[in-house]
């Protein structure tokens, strides 16, 4: 081992990269007449969220920015340059851009899957068959499961492609309606990566302030592990493994504590789980670090212990947002071996196409 | 001091206990038409749970069943040898169980503000004024905040009276909306207690089953300890302090990194916030032991650490529910000082009208 396999430098796995799509980068994976509405008709997507991200350049880092004035994420040699040469990723898996996703949009199925195929097509030919760094995320209209199954046999077994993105949204995942994705998934040995989209929304309801929504958006990651982990699905799908992406972790501890806990008291309800949910976490469940919090070293080490792993936390940059994590500030400098499993080695078990 | 004093037996300030009632209970403190509509009509509250509570007993411990096969929390005397004599209560808040709460009733506001009258004057009459060690929660009708204030007129100066009540529903507390009721609060020296009613809903749906919503209550806390300091509720009534009730509190170390983080990024969206987040808590916002999550002394003592404070927590049993917590079992058994401020000081120090 070298003192390169050792630092941060070289040694990267980034969980999050956000590339960035424009419509018309799509048009021509789009067959008629889902272009023609969107060419000629000026249809768009009908969600977003109702605040500015009150920052200096809105959602993407100021400097981010590509060199001709296109959006931050869109360019591939300005992506290699700003982060995956600068910082010296050796893997990078993109998780896309669509706002909102595929699955989060309403009702118009074929519009929402063929939307989400022209963006697998677009992402494997500009993305992952460019750069031998950058790996990818499947993305699917899950409103449709047999459609997302469709398009999971038609995209899933590149080699480039590590798991299927799902996001948090008005749908609880771990309902039996979305079992067929998980089968698929598994099938092409590929992982579920989750990232909120709209909520936290309560009754229908926004927060006032961007940074209510914005603080409380691992409460809806902890819904969804809850959701998960309680409806079975890893005792139905044991190779089955789950990226939390963007919600950070400090929260973890205590939805161990808490599910471990409902469980002893509870279980009955919930027959078909036989084993404590903190287990089927530290099995199952990956958590990503960004946005990170900051956390000084005894405070970071303090919840790995409380966790009870330091197997269980994956680096994450999420360039080129606003609330970026560079690897030299967002986490404090541990020893050689502790940062090398949150900065790779965690990451690399997880995702079994990663060498 | 003696011996006693350091004991948790003679020193126990529990801060939600919960009596019962039954509408016909409130009949001689409700005015016609509103007793009509229940005795002759059979009118019912419209909201409950989907789920039974898969617990032996339901909602409550079965031995809580009072001798003459009353529900639970129902006979005071029985309350007394039960719960007040049996571990040594000096004092206990009561928290009521009114289901739900009016403030969460849909509609029909003169209707829910005649429960809540009626259910005060009954509180006063049959728990407060019959027993020196039960102290009790205004219940209003917070929808309609004007006529909340006149309540709170009304029997907030009770001299046992320590807050007011507000369910965690689909309401944000923080809201300018009802910020009538936080200066009344103040003007009477009362506390706010907060405790979940319905959620975790999320867009109108339930989890599916009850292991899942009740994993999530502590998720709702967040939610309204969060909404209740952005739109700056403690800036504007200094001297007001939240009760977080039954959501426990190993989610309270995230919650102030979180929100800290949060704030040192994003606070020009809400500059009406002077300090840090997590200074804002320690000032204004205790949190309940209950539901423990049966911490073992050294994840207990972490969880404070992480915190950096030992005043934050009170100890509650939330008798007569199943999921009660026992003093003897719900705390590890730390040194006489900690024990202390768990069991009685902290919400001494809390809740002014406590002696």
């Amino acid at each position: 081992m070298n003192n390169n396999q050792q630092s941060p430098k070289k040694r990267i796995i980034d969980v999050d990269i956000h590339e960035s799509v424009l419509y018309k980068d799509l048009f021509k994976y789009l067959d008629n007449p889902y272009r023609r509405y969107i060419e000629d008709a000026n249809w768009i997507q009908e969600k977003h969220l109702p605040y500015t991200q009150p920052s200096v350049a809105g959602v993407n880092r100021a400097d981010a920015k590509t060199p001709d004035g296109g959006i931050a994420g869109s360019d591939l040699p300005f992506m290699q340059e700003q982060l995956l040469d600068d910082i010296g990723h050796e893997y990078g898996i993109l998780t896309g851009a669509l706002d909102p996703s595929p699955s989060s949009m309403h009702g118009w199925y074929e519009m929402a899957t063929a939307l989400a195929s022209a963006y697998n097509d677009w992402q494997i030919e500009n993305w992952l068959e460019k750069d031998e760094r950058l790996y990818g995320s499947v993305h699917i209209n899950a409103e449709d499961p047999s459609g997302a199954v469709r398009e999971i046999e038609r995209v899933g077994s590149h080699p480039k492609m590590v798991q299927i993105l799902l996001p948090i949204d008005d749908k609880m995942w771990g309902d039996p309606y979305f079992h067929p994705i998980y089968e698929a998934a598994e099938k092409h040995n590929l992982m579920i990566g989750m990232h909120h989209n709209e909520p936290p929304i309560y009754y229908g309801k926004w927060p006032r302030y961007f940074i209510e929504w914005h603080s409380l958006l691992p409460t809806t990651h902890m819904m969804m592990v809850t959701n998960m982990i309680f409806n079975g699905v890893f005792e139905k799908f044991p190779n089955l493994k789950l990226m939390m992406i963007e919600g950070g972790f400090t929260f973890v501890p205590h939805l161990m504590w808490k599910l471990d806990q409902q469980y002893t008291d509870l279980r009955h309800e919930v027959p078909w789980i036989k084993r404590k949910p903190s287990d089927i976490m530290k099995e199952h469940v990956r958590f990503c670090t960004q946005p990170s919090e900051e956390l000084n070293k005894k405070d970071f080490l303090s919840v790995l212990d409380q966790m009870g792993s330091e197997e269980m936390i994956c680096f994450a940059t999420d360039y080129p947002h606003w609330d970026f994590d560079s690897p030299h500030r967002a986490i404090p400098n541990f020893d050689p071996d502790l940062k090398k499993k949150l900065f790779s080695e965690n990451a690399r078990a997880f995702y079994p196409k990663l060498k």
